[in-house]
């Protein structure tokens, strides 16, 4: 019986790793079709979060499923309950890769991203990627350093999206204000993407050591 | 044995009623603190949220050790596991209210949003608070009018963020880089806000009907 629990425990984990790979695809497409201004790559993105929902919903079916013919108590319990959420914010990562990609058809053939921040915008496209493998491979190994790794990355993202700022603010940004709101939207879609890997992550640090504040990481 | 059960979980409907609470003051006191430029009541909006984050965390302790000690099936079980949902979006809510207060802070004593829109924000923050005590309604009653007028207010505050964007591509809309940046986020804080209202309201229709899509309500 335990053994047939923790197999299934382990096919809940296989399935939020599978969510991981699929918004880290999307977020990596959905910067090239950004930055390309490639109306079909966005179109694929947006048709593709339709499977991260898809995913999600079975996964949650069978977490729920799980808490009622198994009804697990203590660190079991957690990890179901865990599964849950983690899957929540992965779904949401899937929704903010969705939404860069619709910004990309709104404005297309116009490119949404000036010539001047294209470079940033692809680095925190390579970051966000970077957070989803990471998210993937923590819940994988259950690794405390990895988990420190993503950490940092989400720092760096974070850096990324500030710089956007500074760069809007500054007196020689002469943008129109259409770009000035569809900068700001985008540099706080990749934010928020990051924000939820860290959930993640802290949902997993929390199930290792009891501590869901993050001070394991040393923030 | 059952009967102990329900009462266990009307105290996690009351524990969602009284987080909705909260969120509806957080907003209604962060809109007042934007518009008047507040510092004061903005810093009290901000560390109030400390409350609405001690309200989930307790909600979703009890929450867990129901599911350890009653084993719920069912739809028993579905309740507690949306309870659980409910939580974070409403937890959510209460992170945009401070969000709100946060860009009020970040550029006082300057008013963040320019006089032609606050009437805007202003319905926006009417709005807002009105999708809260909705929101808690709907927890108590499960009333499925209820939730349409939720989703009829949230289509409301939709239509106002599009005004406050069509506002900032008017060729007349002469503000600065750094207000067009807070508008848009102060605008998108308002909106997601609702976006969680009306994900709480779903989880209650749900419940009720088993229909998550939201077809129910006549979308």
């Amino acid at each position: 019986m335990r053994e047939v629990f923790h197999h299934e425990l382990d096919q809940l984990a296989d399935g939020l790793i599978g969510m991981t790979e699929l918004v880290g695809q999307a977020i990596d497409d959905a910067t090239r079709a950004l930055l390309e201004a490639d109306l079909q790559l966005a179109e694929s993105v947006i048709a593709a979060d339709a499977q991260v929902d898809a995913a999600q919903a079975e996964l949650d079916e069978r977490a729920i499923e799980l808490l009622a013919r198994q009804a697990p108590v203590a660190t079991d319990l957690r990890v179901v309950v865990a599964a849950l959420r983690m899957s929540s914010s992965i779904e949401r990562m899937g929704d903010l890769a969705r939404h860069v990609a619709q910004q990309t058809r709104l404005r297309f053939p116009r490119s949404v991203v000036p010539e001047s921040l294209a470079p940033t915008f692809e680095k925190m496209g390579q970051t966000a990627q970077r957070l989803s493998g990471e998210a993937g491979d923590l819940i994988r190994t259950r690794d405390l350093a990895a988990a420190a790794k993503l950490e940092s990355d989400d720092d760096l993202l974070d850096q990324l999206h500030r710089q956007v700022f500074t760069r809007m603010m500054a007196a020689d940004w002469t943008e129109p204000a259409e770009t000035t709101v569809d900068v700001t939207l985008l540099s706080r879609f990749y934010e928020r993407f990051g924000d939820h890997a860290v959930s993640v992550a802290r949902r997993v640090v929390f199930l290792v050591t009891g501590d869901y504040s993050g001070s394991t990481l040393g923030e």
